[in-house]
């Protein structure tokens, strides 16, 4: 019998996972999480949490949460911000499927860098929108005058994945200057690692959506917890379309461990601190065995050899138990993304580089 | 100056939230919650948890918990079921949205009560799903034979909300031979609590999507954990859905307290006769103060009364700091849907519905 019921499928590519390591013995530098565990009063936050409480539903909109991360998002860029310019959700993806679904309903192309986080295409795809990729040039630098043309949104990255570099505020403002009549949304995922937050221009741009994560900076990618900053407007837009998809996205642990953690803002400058000293000491000593390593304002190094493949160097250090990020992609199969780990991890991780690369 | 950034809004109505009680001293009966705690396990996962795990990202697919899911449920419907049958979302209604657009796909509209989950017109808005509503009949009951006609899939509660009504296999199985050829959705969100699940009928019908939640029988809503169960072949769509929108929609506490709620089934059984016991009680000592209250296969009742009206009623118990559910909608505006709390919460109600109804 033909299975008929097949016909009403939705026209998607099932994912293919990249590999995942089984061992304990892994230096995992793949996935751009962070080597220090959260915050202790994270620790806390869960230790004390009276369980009888998940009987109920948690709150709809995870005030709290909003609450917390406006006033202290808003003192670390040093503006002031309310719960209503914050959105919550289910991790940054969420957020940021969500404010494609709400804001990017043109017969126009939305915009964005033709290399950068490959989840921009891929809810395109999903939600039927068009977009059209605009080349980073031969620095992986992207270029604002390449978002003048006529859109239905634009979405920068800064600083951007995989190639690390981080652009000032000059840079978002003529993004933003160029495209008034459109939603600009600038993905801040990895922007607590040196880069400079769009926070600030909130208030002169109404049709700014600033994104970020706790997944990386604030060591919570198991939490899930992403979050929008935006104009009153424009966070009722994302919480519409919230209320029409899944009204309790966050969990009630998730609205008190992300609580504790934006409170906790002496681990989080420490934390950072270390990364941002182990990977500029890493950079430096790549860079003295050969290495190509962009400026990285983010959490993971972008590295070409000079003379050897990425390929190679990607099977060289995984049979030696050390997972970097390679992909096969026209423009950056030369290159490899190495998430920044402990100063252990990453001595390493020279080390075996320095074998593969000594001159024989 | 016009802001003309607002012209690619998506065109849906923000959500008006519901009523919540501030008061601790409100007796809540209008959100269907379970009133006993989760299962003793839930809470000693949470105190063992290991905070650091947070620095990493969740499994994907959530994969032990399914296994879990699979093992227990199989089991508890007498039927042996694999991972490989198992959805596992964050929420029923993101396991039930994203069965819509994984399924729902055609120009035909989808199929569903008039009377029924709020939501499943909300997700065709959003999904821009054609649906058409049948009419439940003058009992409140679903009439198999209106789902003849040709239709881009079907959507059946069982047992049906607000009404309480639960039918049997035969109904269900009736449903299913007269839509061999588009995906049937069985959402059994309040089956464990005298209901009979169609997972038996899994492996006869392919076409066969069922959902269920943690959210009602194992007191878990503050922790957003719902599933589904079908073929492998259905299975696999959901998750091209889900890695297409959102990859980790489950945090590594929904994995691991969902896991000690679904292995403790003595638990599980102890609550759900508590609740069943006072269901039962509750509904004949209503029936004694002139009440019609629809024979209830869930964990709350669907109630008219002989004289008073549904509104008059309500407003009655809210003064009283009892908090039940009215609709002012065509249909069901001259009932209430009244969760079954604990014995003691269900005797002050029952006094203050004796207090309302006694003969002055």
């Amino acid at each position: 019998m033909e299975n008929l019921w097949k016909k009403n499928f939705i026209d998607i590519e099932p994912y293919v996972a990249g590999e995942q390591p089984k061992s304990d013995d892994i230096i995992k530098l793949n996935a751009n999480e962070n080597p220090y565990p959260p915050s202790p009063a994270v620790m806390k936050a869960i230790e004390q949490f009276g369980a009888e409480g998940l009987r109920m539903y948690p709150s709809m909109d995870a005030a709290p949460l909003r609450q917390a991360v406006a006033e202290r998002c808003g003192a670390l860029n040093g503006v002031s911000l309310s719960r209503e310019n914050v959105f919550i959700g289910n991790g940054s993806d969420d957020v940021l499927a969500t404010a494609f679904r709400a804001f990017f309903n043109s017969d126009k192309p939305i915009l964005f860098p033709d290399v950068t986080y490959s989840f921009y295409p891929v809810w395109c795809e999903l939600l039927k929108i068009p977009y059209r990729t605009k080349p980073v040039d031969e620095r992986f630098e992207i270029n604002a005058s390449d978002y003048a043309e006529p859109n239905g949104g634009v979405v920068i990255p800064n600083p951007n994945a995989p190639t690390s570099i981080g652009r000032g505020l000059d840079f978002v403002r003529e993004i933003l200057e160029l495209n008034r009549d459109c939603i600009v949304i600038i993905d801040e995922a990895y922007v607590d690692f040196g880069g400079e937050s769009a926070i600030p221009l909130l208030s002169e741009y109404g049709n700014l959506l600033v994104t970020q994560t706790f997944s990386k900076s604030r060591s919570m990618a198991g939490m899930r917890i992403g979050m929008a900053f935006g104009s009153p407007e424009l966070i009722t837009m994302l919480d519409a379309v919230k209320d029409s998809y899944n009204s309790y996205p966050m969990d009630k642990l998730a609205i008190v461990t992300g609580i504790a953690s934006v409170n906790d803002e002496e681990y989080f400058r420490e934390t950072l601190a270390k990364v941002i000293s182990t990977r500029d000491r890493t950079a430096a000593a790549m860079r003295g065995m050969g290495f190509n390593v962009a400026e990285s304002s983010t959490n993971f190094l972008f590295a070409q050899h000079e003379k050897l493949g990425a390929k190679e160097i990607f099977g060289f250090l995984r049979e030696r138990g050390i997972y970097v990020r390679f992909w096969n992609k026209p423009r950056i199969n030369n290159r490899l993304r190495i998430t920044v780990g402990t100063d252990e991890q990453m001595d390493k991780m020279l080390a075996a580089l320095k074998e593969l690369t000594a001159e024989p």
